[in-house]
C-alpha cells in the first residue's frame, strides 16, 4: 500500500513537472516566433529612388543577422533547458520562480538583439553590444541558480542521479558567467570581437551539450 | 465492471481537465512573452543630440520597470493557477467560462501596466494607478469565484480533499479583493504607495503559496 | 494478439488526435491573447488638452467592447471545439485540413472585430457589421463541415457514440449559418441590432452547450 | 529485468520526442496565428474621400490573399511535420537543431509573403516572388535533411519501420528542392506563373500526403 501511495505521489510530481516544462516550452516557442515581427516589409512607395528591392534588403543585413542570431540563441537555450529538465523529477515553488526569472531574461532576448542590430553601424555600438552580452551574463547566472538549486543534495533530481554527471554539468555551467562578462568588457574595446565571442560561446554550449550526451548516453 | 466504467470516466475527466490546464498555460505563456513587444528600440537617427544610448535607456526606466512588474505579476498568477488546478479533478462548462474570464483579465495585464508606465511621471498618474489596481481587484474576485465554484460542496475537487486545506485557501483568497480595493483608493492619495502596495500584495501571495505548500506538503 | 495490435493502434490514434487538439488549443490561446495588442496606451503628450485620461479612455469604449466581445466569442468557440473533440477519437488528413480552415477563420476574428470597433460610429458601420457577421457565417459553416465529416457513418467518432446525441448536435449546428446570415442582412437595416444578434447567438450557443451537457451527462 | 530497463528507456525517449513535437507545434501555432497582425484596420478618418470601406478592402486584396496563402502553407507544413513525426520514435541533439532550423524558415514565412503582397503590383515584383519561392527552396531542403538524418540506417525511426514506406517518402521529398528552384527562376520570367507554381506545389504535397496515407494505412 505504501508503494501505491509512492507511485501515486510520483505521478503527481511528474504531472507538475510536466506542466512547468510545457509552460516553459510555450514561452520559448513564442519568444522564438515573435522575432519575425522585427522583419519589416519596405513599402513599395518608400523605396529610395534608384535602389532596387534586393539592394535595399541587402542593406538591411543587420536586421536579418539579428533575427538569425536571436533564433539560434533561443533555440540553443531551449535545448539546454530541455536537457536540464531531463534530470528534474520534481518541482517546488522556489524552482518555479527561478525558472520564471530565467524565462524572463530569455524572452527579453529580442530586445538587446534588435538594439544591437539598430546601432551596430552607429556611434553607440559599444553600449548596445555590452547590453547584449550583459543579458547573456544574467541568463548564464540564472541557468546556474536553477541547476544548482535543483541539484543541491539531489533536491529535485531523479533518485540515483549519476554524481559524475551532476558534477560535469556543475563544472560546465561555471564557465558561462565569467566568459560572458569578458564579452561585456570586450564590447568597449572591439564591438565585432564581443559579438563574435557571444556567438562562439553559444555554439560552444550547443556542442558541449552534444558531447556530454555522447559520453553519458541518451538520457543525460 | 462498474469499477472499469469509473476508471474510464475518471480518465476522460482528467483528459478534459488537462486540456483546460494546457489552454490556460498557453494563455499565460503568451501573455507573459508578448510583454517584450512593449520594449521599443530607439532608432539611431532619433536619439536626442547629446544624449547617449545608455542615458536614453536609463530615462526609459518606467517601461523596463513595467515589463518587470507585469512579468512577475503574471508569473505569480500562473503559479497560483497551477496550485489551484492541483486540487481540481473535474471541469464543467461553468468552470471553463469562469476560468476563461479570469484569463481575460490576466491577459489584459500588459495594458494597465503600460498605461501606468506611460503616465506615472505625468498629470494623470492617479487615474492610471487606480486602473492598474482596479484590474487586480477584478483578478482577485475572479480567482475567488473560480475557487469557490470548484470547492463548493467539493464540486470539482478530488475525492477526500482535505477540508482544513480547502478552508485555508478560502480564507487566504478573501484577503485579495478588499486589499486591492484599498490600493485603488490609495492611488488618489499617493500613487507610489498604491503601486508599492500592489507589488507587496503580489509578493505576499507568492510567499503564502510557498508557506501553505510547506505546511500541507507537496501536493497542496 | 489481435487485441494487442488494436490497443496499440488506438494508442497511436489517440496520440494523433491529441496533437491536433493541442495545436488547435495553441491557436485558440494565441488568438485570444493577441487581442490585447489592439489596446493602445495613449501617450501622455498627445492627450487632447482639457481631456483627462479617464475621459479619454471612456471615449474609447468601442475598442474595449471589441476586446471583450472578441475574447468571449473565441472563448465560446474554444469550449465548442473542446466539446466536439470529446466525441472525436480519430483524425485523418481531410479532418486536419477542415480543422485548419476553421482555425483560420477563428484566428482572423480580431480583424472584423477591430474593423467594427473603428467604424461603428462612422459612415461605413453597416459594411463593417456585415463583415463581422459574415465571418461568423463562415465559422458556423466550418463547424458544420467539421462535425458532419467526423460524424458521417461514425467515421471519426468513438465506437458506440450515442446516435441520439449525434443527431442532437447535428440539429443544433444547423441553426448557425442561416441565423448568422440573417445578422448579415440585418446589418444594412440596423447596425446595433445586427451586432446584438451576433452576441445573442454566441451566448445561446454557450448556453445550449451547458444544457446539452446537463442532459447527456458529463462526457457529451 | 532487461525488459523493464528497455521499457523505461523507451518511455524516456517518447517523452523527449513528445516535448520536441509540442515545441514544434507551439511554433507552428504561433506562426500561423501571428499572420493576423498583418491585416490592418483602415482608420475611419483616412479612408480616401469617395471610396467606401468595402471598395477600400477589395483594393487590399493582395494582403488578404497573402494571409490565406501563408496560413494554408504553414498548415500544410504542419500536417507534413506531424506525418514525419509519426515515424520518429527518438530524438537526438543534431535532430533537434535540424528541426529548429526548419522551424526558423517556417516561422519566417510571413515575411516573404507580406513582401510579395506589398510588391506584386509594383516594379520589384520579380525579386519579391523569387524571395518567396527561395524561402520554399530552403524549407524543402530542411525537410529533406531532417527526414534523411532520421531515416538513415533507421537512426531515429521506430523499430521495423516499413522500408517501402521510407523509400516512398525519400523519393517524394526529392521533388521539393528542384521544383521550388524552378519557381525561383520562373519569377524573373512571369511573376504570376511563379506564385501559381508555389501554390500548386503546396497543394500537391498536401494531396500526396493524403494519397500516401490511403496506400500505407492510417499510421503512415
Amino acid at each position: 500500500m505504501d508503494n501505491v501511495e509512492e507511485t501515486k505521489g510520483r505521478a503527481v510530481e511528474e504531472k507538475e513537472t510536466g506542466r512547468v516544462e510545457a509552460f516553459s516550452d510555450g514561452v520559448f516557442a513564442i519568444a522564438i516566433t515573435l522575432l519575425v515581427l522585427d522583419l519589416k516589409v519596405p513599402r513599395a512607395e518608400i523605396l529610395p529612388p534608384g535602389v532596387g528591392l534586393a539592394q535595399y534588403l541587402v542593406g538591411q543585413w543587420p536586421v536579418f543577422l539579428a533575427y538569425l542570431v536571436s533564433f539560434c540563441t533561443i533555440l540553443i537555450m531551449w535545448v539546454s533547458h530541455h536537457r536540464l529538465f531531463n534530470q528534474i523529477k520534481r518541482v517546488d515553488d522556489v524552482f518555479m520562480y527561478l525558472n520564471g526569472l530565467l524565462l524572463l531574461f530569455i524572452s527579453v532576448v529580442p530586445f538587446p538583439t534588435s538594439l544591437l542590430a539598430e546601432h551596430i553601424q552607429h556611434e553607440y555600438a559599444p553600449v548596445a553590444a555590452a547590453i547584449y552580452a550583459g543579458n547573456s551574463v544574467i541568463i548564464a547566472v540564472m541557468f546556474n541558480l536553477l541547476w544548482r538549486y535543483a541539484a543541491h543534495d539531489n533536491r529535485l533530481l531523479q533518485k540515483g542521479a549519476d554524481p559524475v554527471f551532476v558534477k560535469g554539468v556543475n563544472r560546465q555551467y561555471w564557465f558561462g558567467p565569467p566568459l560572458y562578462l569578458l564579452a561585456v568588457a570586450l564590447a568597449f574595446v572591439n564591438v565585432i570581437a564581443s559579438v563574435a565571442m557571444c556567438m562562439a560561446l553559444a555554439v560552444f554550449f550547443a556542442l558541449t551539450g552534444i558531447l556530454t550526451r555522447r559520453v553519458f548516453g541518451r538520457d543525460a
